[in-house]
């Protein structure tokens, strides 16, 4: 059952995930496993198309992996020896069966299945020429304008038509795709998002994550590069770069946040990277503790690092329930910390009479952050100090990451001082922009170049959000004149 | 749940009923009871979309009526006073999802939604044209070709893009389409299904057969004309007929066995014509018997008019179970009559010491016939002598009833006397062809010119089957190249 | 899904059947069957019990037959060569899965399972005294009362412990057991429901009505007698009679709607008493007339045996939809026909400007007749006469079936004149008590020893109905504390 | 849906967990949010009985508490200001839903609902006698026993019901009942289970842990002490003690694995000890290395004590998968760790070229620390050491922990040293009995009279087991004739 989030936990969300083998005898058994790897980049949905060399082959369904791919029978209809796949987590509160991707078209040169991680800024108005030309649309996602123009295009191959496409969307994407001869992975110019290649003994594998590499047993090769396009085909693995070179914009909160700590992109530990913030946060804001404790999970690396830059103990002072817990009614006379303590509970033997360090990943709207605080109070803690291990997050994303509208982002709204006020603490500090950059090892940020997309921290868009103006110029429409139920 | 049908129940299956209703405040729940009503034409699939003056709201699913719209839930959230609705029975093994109709497409113009009854006999001509041109098609259905024609028209009203697309479809079609501002109601030049039009206190109603006039509450007002479109709308009923007047060619079948014998149809009452073929066949085909006795439901109106015809007792010698029981595990050690016992058992009472007439509405592949003449002799009958309501069908059906390959329609093997053999009856005989066409009112068959399409019967088919021909050439390709699961 | 009825089909219900079958390898499948064609007896659960030599095995739940046991891998998983199985109409709108019948115990003898075909009359008394003694019921059916008398028996067979607790319980029973060496069937001491005994090529059955012998290919042998004790077993058939011997009294209600028409109870065949009441009601009640329609399925027999006595046409002027339909929404503005029109529709072709005999098999509450009657003279009927196949209905039932409080039947409360106005028909007649009786084969009734339990027409009741008479005085209580659900 | 595990996750599994309310408006929804924090107790099934002053409500299910109960319609429901709730950790592959907990029985006084954490050691014996006396089980649990005992008890009261039941019972047990007057709360003699009583605004509460009375934002007030039963009712609580006093023997494996780290249990914190375990083994097996690894999550607090200890930095060396993962296929030509990695993967970038300590909490079978100490090695740790925070488990639990056979524990079958082979580290050490009692705040094991029950490491079992003996000389018999499934 898909369930509404009366307990918001305040995270940014990302979109999605994808992976792709070719060249497999077991292709959607370890597409699945890689999925699997994955499902922490999106939650609700998941979808998988193979080709058996004669006909594709579709599954797909509302909520997690294992719900869908988890039985045999199910894996055993998926025949073929090449499959791309997708986990999906959807920014509205309706998830439609019909936007569930992999994506297929059936075109002249045969079928295409289509799994995309990011988000085009420009779909919306490409669409609006599309539908006027009598294309129709199955769907309300921007990847499905990527299909029409390959289904329109006037060149002959897959791979032409691809690029005729992809010449026209502006925006982020991670791609995998999947033909009869092939399975191909894009990036797209800046390479907002990741996308990595693997080799099994048997065949070769594309994945958002390195991780998902590891639970297939495939080797790492490389990241794809940004405006990279790899085919992956019986001829082995041959790579395009059809677009001018320019510098690339990696997603920054992928570090932070998004990508599992087990994971490597683009040549850099997350977790690495995580503990190295921590450390910076515990230099750049130190003060005077008795126990640095993380908001788990997402906050546990910083923690370490910052603990053992400050010297001070490393504790759990607060113990997760890794049930998951969001349906469950609220007592009305219950305290407003039940739907915090649905996942979070103090450890009031590490926390009682002790100055606190708490360490989180970031504050969206703040509603959670408080809250913990509060029963970090009511634990007998005497004084409690937030570090964060991202800047403030002050602007939205338009490229594949669900963030509420600025006017929620609590950092667009208040300085930190006035955040820490409302949040309860005794002090609070964010990572600083250069010390960010210097957790994933660069001298710091270069602000005529930056090295990475930053824009939720900064508002330096590296694309033009082309939909999105419009939309702020009131020339947005409705993204589908239809609602769709199935019984 | 779906299921296979182990017990060939031997007859030819209508493949669609629809229903469309505009200017109700209650367009749902209306449109689902006609469905209900229609239920005869299609048992796999039924779907409903209204139009509440700014969205479509679509609820469909695999199975009956009841199973997706008896519920207030679904009814409530298709809001809107306009709907259309359609009941599907699906010629393959396999009922694909993406199939259920009503289609919808989002166009220039706004969304439309389409249901159709028939079958168009140029579809996959059509379909490939449309493909090479970059027509993404989501579904298996040949209906879904007149969607595109329509999206890709360059006319500009709704009105003239459909009139463009059906200029170039060839078949049979009783269509029902939603748009913003209207229901429209289709037949083929033709006429070969039924449609007709009603009227309510508020709005008004299309619908397949008068009987679901009835249900809810609809005054009958006429039949939708061959070739004729009819359009309701805020500004009442308009009638156009766009294509050049050609003598129309109803289904004679529809008579015999898929209409509702409560259903009026062209003016005939279905329960009167199937009457009058008892009473033919009792004046053609006399024999001498101590009861008439139907096999149940579909032969108990022509073994009316045969018994009383024949002044033979009408006699309930087969018991019909209603309830399903297609699913149920035949034992192995069984008699080959536990399928057919499922569902018809002897009532020995009746039958024991008695010269039988059995009536039935057709023999397709005989091997129903064979089991139950069978059962009845073994519950005593000492004579069975079987009389069909129907001529030899011969011939399969293009024009949307599903109908077996030729080499498997047993007349189209055997001559009457072999059938009666194969059957192991007494005696056998069908309805003569100018028997029939006087049951319906007629004088007889006008060979030249004859009054009904009775392809079935004679092979005498009033539209080229062009796909089918070109799939005998060897020119057919595959429909799809896609199997698809939803978790 | 289950449903409430929100449209009354004003019958009476029967509220169980059951199967049992010995000594046969594929008993499970049998069963299944047999309980299919009994399904017309209960329909809101089924049951099925079967035992391998070692271990007895259980599946049951709420819906059909089909619903539960038409699957391949539950049919697999009930190992065994005997079985016992029910089928069951609740009485409650609540329908608990803790009272799906067979119930099963493990006794100190081993597991003993039980179906029950009927009702206790003092079956509330019998358990408050287990109560008190300590014994824990699981379900609120009469039928557990049976169980806990066998586990505390201090006889020590099982069949001296069942004769032991059958000698305690009063009203009506038809029951199948299952025991590791036996399968058992037991009918009381009345005979007041029916239970027949049939042999198969492997092995002995026991069924409800012999339309379930028929279905497995099992040839009848004989009714089980009132009070008589079946036992198969591997010794073959023994018989047991422990009760003083009394005059039968079975429900003659089972001739006039319960049973099927192709069964034979008691040596008669219920298609024929149908018939001949009929033809009973055309001698007693007859009218001028142009019609002879039957309200379907249940008035078909009569309205024959009344049209062939009576000279007058026999017409199916109302076509039943067979397709369920009772959860559908009924619209606002809709006529009040419209929960009718669900399940029947006027024949206008046969019905207009005609004088109809509408025949129907009985009158409970009398909204559904209404109804009908204003249905049928909507379209078109000049006069409308009825004729109920039974004498009018004023009492209620306590021996197994389903009947309103007095208070809600029409014939309770009104004379047949002031019936006839009601339900607005021009004449209205019942058979006589009499003419039943000899529709039977019966000289009449004989009102000192009548043959049949009629006491729903005269308030005769063969057995003293205790709790009912305790509940009146004020005594009863609550069957359960418990309320409970299954997620 | 329930699954087979493929992939043995190798820890010994807790088998209940319970929670009671009484005396607040919203009884139901503050169980479930407590069962929600024991789910860590039991994950197969899930059950609630409230009382509403007239009628008990219960609901129960397989799966999580959120499966059953996150659902506003249930829980509104499930009526009334008392309840009791049960969470389930079957240890059979096997989980019936009619051993799904709280039972429920009606008796002569009343309804009484009835939820156990623990297991009787004399079920069995005491099974027999009742059955001989006539009594009927329900269910294969032993914790029916105690609910017949109570029916047929010839005290009159609940209380006097109950103890009279109690005195008969030998072995583990922490009981909340509900009766129409109160919720009792019951710890046997030796306090083998844990169980507190909490405060609330209005009413009072009982727990398995004080984890659940944090959620429900309750007030511990103390542990339920051994031999204790408390009654919350209108009065208040009374407490009686009814048995001699003996020393208590708390299970020790609560504070080293069951319980939640943030329960306080018998006064002392589960995640204090944990971490004292931890600095007891680096004092008494320290080993030169750059990383201590804890096995998440279990092994956390452990290795932080270690880390803290020994001054080698606590690193997150092994990433948990919290998304379940357990069905899915896993390829044919997959390396053997792939069911490990659906779990944990290693974090290379942490391992590589290191000297790893892994702390781990126990070593049940040893096959999954086997494949962990490879995936650690793969990943590049260049030795492994091996620290365990419990002693060698070399005997079965028979007091509520689901143990595999002694023949399959590692431990049993091999010394330190075949083990540390067996599994493939450089070094292996388990935590010394007297140094587990020095962490739990005790001066060390006595061993005449130790303060907890550690039969697991020592097989000195408090209590006689009664039944395995009996089992064990052959005295066993089938727990029940009958397989059950629900359609």
């Amino acid at each position: 059952m898909l369930t509404t989030h009366p307990f918001d936990d305040d995270h940014l969300h990302e979109e999605c995930g994808v992976f792709g083998i070719f060249g497999h005898p077991e292709a959607a058994a370890h597409t699945a496993l890689g999925l699997h790897a994955l499902q922490h980049r999106g939650q609700e949905a998941a979808g998988l198309v193979t080709y058996d060399g004669r006909q594709f082959h579709h599954h797909r369904g509302l909520g997690h992996v294992e719900d869908n791919f988890g039985n045999e029978a199910v894996i055993r209809k998926l025949k073929g020896t090449s499959a791309v796949g997708h986990v999906r987590y959807s920014t509205t509160g309706e998830t439609l069966l019909r936007n569930v991707q992999p994506l297929f078209a059936e075109m002249e040169f045969g079928g295409l299945a289509l799994g995309h991680n990011g988000n085009l800024t420009n779909a919306m108005a490409l669409r609006r020429q599309l539908v006027r030309r009598g294309c129709l649309f199955q769907s309300t996602t921007d990847t499905e304008v990527i299909i029409h123009l390959i289904a329109i295009s006037l060149y002959s191959t897959v791979e032409e038509r691809l690029i005729d496409a992809l010449r026209q969307v502006e925006g982020a994407y991670s791609l995998v795709a999947l033909t009869p001869d092939s399975v191909i992975g894009v990036r797209d110019p800046l390479g907002i998002r990741p996308l990595c290649l693997g080799r099994m003994e048997k065949g070769w594998v594309l994945a958002s994550e390195s991780c998902a590499l590891d639970i297939v047993g495939a080797e790492f090769v490389r990241d794809v590069e940004p405006g990279e396009i790899v085919i992956l085909s019986a001829e082995g693995v041959r790579s395009v770069k059809p677009f001018a070179k320019t510098a690339s914009r990696f997603c920054v909160f992928e570090y932070i946040y998004f990508a599992r700590p087990d994971s490597v992109v683009e040549g850099v530990s997350v977790y690495g990277v995580r503990k190295r913030i921590g450390a910076e946060l515990a230099r750049e804001s130190a003060v005077a503790a008795d126990v640095v404790v993380p908001v788990p999970d997402s906050g546990v690396p910083a923690a370490i690092g910052y603990a053992a830059e400050a010297g001070v103990p490393f504790e759990l002072g607060i113990i997760r329930n890794h049930y998951v817990g969001r349906t469950f009614i609220q007592p009305t006379d219950s305290s407003r910390h039940t739907g915090v303590k649905m996942k979070h509970n103090a450890n009031r033997a590490v926390l009682e009479g002790k100055r606190v360090v708490l360490v989180d990943d970031s504050i969206v709207r703040g509603t959670t952050s408080r809250k913990i605080v509060e029963m970090v109070r009511q634990a007998g803690a005497t004084e409690v100090h937030m570090r964060i291990s991202s800047p403030p997050t002050t602007h939205s994303c338009y490229f594949g990451i669900d963030t509420p509208e600025r006017s929620k982002l609590l950092a667009a709204r208040h300085d930190v001082e006035g955040m820490a006020k409302l949040i309860g603490v005794d002090s609070l500090a964010f990572i600083s922009l250069d010390g960010l950059y210097r957790a994933v090892g660069e001298p710091g940020r270069a602000a005529s170049a930056p090295r990475f997309c930053d824009a939720c921290f900064t508002g330096d868009y590296p694309v033009r959000p082309t939909d999105h103006l419009a939309s702020e110029s009131g020339d947005a429409e409705q993204m589908s004149l239809l609602t769709e139920d199935i019984g």
